[in-house]
């Protein structure tokens, strides 16, 4: 190990506001607003405020879902919230999300706003909401849920953990490295024996487990993530593999996945959604010769 | 910063099976079991697998909270898996969970058997089987189930990243430790403020998300998680104290930490739970003055 160190932690931990990589300015020891700034509330029921992470692709890609199944009341504005420019610390969205994390979402379709925060939270509610992409039948429904639990618990070692210290630390830190590859191939292991005999992750039907595991570990397989496939050797996960690219040919996940999108492709990125006639100027631009 | 280092990681990672801390011999970055082994099945309804982990405690502390409801249904057997053993990498185990890891639930109460892992996913399992701890009415129910998923996504930045740098890991690395230190900190921060608000975390009843959260950030705060307590200055966050103590107070969280223990006073390690009179034999064993 070449970084071994002979540092002892002090009695009493103090903020090095000079500390933190890449994301120092986003990361802080205490939660709550920073400043005043209400949402923008859109015309439709189901209001968004989020980015196009994984975190976030996982809500967009359900309500788009949703719509393509013909679930009108799943109608939605996409704001986009900038956590560079710590958009997630203004008192409206703390009040959405007091965890000042993306995607948060405000059901405004009854009389009381509803607030829904935690990816996979937002994903349990609109698929009981609108009775889609969840089994109803008890064991199914607990198989889906488990692994849909799984996503929660585990992508914090991948995001977190392997893509923090292999891609964003300031230094290489070998053993943090070392630490989470580890883990993030186990990982992608248990999904690729899970799939080696099932169609989907919950079995032979397309669900909300899917729809949460995909942009993370599908991302990852196909080596978009962190840049990381060679190191990880991410080929050899044949039936993520398989899996991971029969999901991104939906017409939904197409969709889903450009939506608060702020790299890549221009074509790729539609930063707000309020109507789904915004897509179709997205991809005119796609075709277009001067995009 | 004392441990930076010129390390480049190799373009493909191996396992290097030295490294790894404490927790080197059950970390691996392959899945499925390494030997056959069958579970023990029990006279109960429920057969839950398990440690005396703070997921593990999340499950026995419900169902002791549901045997104390009178819900007879929620009768268990509780069986010891030790980890540093490997036994969560037995077949019949990694039928359970094929994710290895504890606590692992199967039902079978009904024709067939259901196998519920991930803890979170065990609770809410749980509380829908039974019709307790998780409000009906969608908003209430809605918010249980948002910090129901928050403990799901912030728990392993404080157990496998706070927790493992600062506690276990081979050398002390500052980078790492101030990292998750101070996402830790944050995290109280944000239960200090909902706290201080709400007699639970969901509102003003004992939900699930009190059951998932407690185990971890109620250990945390008392000062017993990892000696981090005046590192992190946890006394700082009074809402999060008086909370904790108020649990700590329920005769079925005090019975329910105690199974599947395996450290701290004799008197408090159950190793096995098979009948509610259990607990009786500890009682005895903690006021005898020969314990």
């Amino acid at each position: 190990m070449t970084s071994s160190t002979d540092y002892t932690p002090p009695a009493v931990w103090t903020w090095n506001k000079e500390s933190g990589g890449r994301f120092a300015n986003i990361n802080r020891p205490i939660s709550g607003a920073t400043h005043q700034k209400e949402l923008p509330i859109g015309r439709h029921p189901l209001q968004l405020y989020s980015l196009g992470t994984p975190n976030g692709v996982k809500v967009t890609v359900m309500l788009e879902e949703l719509l393509a199944l013909g679930h009108s009341g799943a109608e939605y504005d996409a704001w986009l919230i900038q956590i560079g420019n710590g958009d997630q610390f203004g008192s409206g969205f703390v009040d959405a999300n007091p965890n000042s994390k993306i995607p948060a979402l405000v059901d405004r379709s009854g009389p009381t706003p509803i607030r829904v925060f935690e990816s996979a939270s937002i994903l349990m509610y609109l698929a009981e909401k609108f009775g889609a992409f969840l089994p109803t039948e008890i064991p199914a429904r607990t198989e889906c849920l488990s692994w849909l639990f799984w996503q929660m618990g585990s992508a914090p070692y991948l995001g977190g953990g392997f893509g923090h210290f292999y891609a964003y630390a300031p230094s290489k830190i070998e053993y943090a490295i070392d630490r989470f590859a580890m883990e993030t191939k186990r990982q992608l292991d248990v999904l690729d024996k899970r799939l080696a005999n099932n169609t989907y992750i919950a079995g032979e039907t397309y669900t909300i487990a899917d729809i949460a595991i995909w942009p993370w570990y599908g991302a990852l397989a196909k080596g978009v993530l962190y840049g990381a496939g060679e190191f990880l050797q991410v080929k050899e996960y044949t039936h993520v593999q398989r899996w991971a690219d029969a999901i991104a040919q939906r017409p939904a996940v197409r969709r889903g996945r450009m939506v608060n999108r702020t790299f890549g492709e221009p074509s790729s990125q539609l930063h707000e959604r309020h109507d789904a006639s915004d897509f179709d100027t997205k991809t005119q631009d796609k075709v277009s010769p001067a995009s």
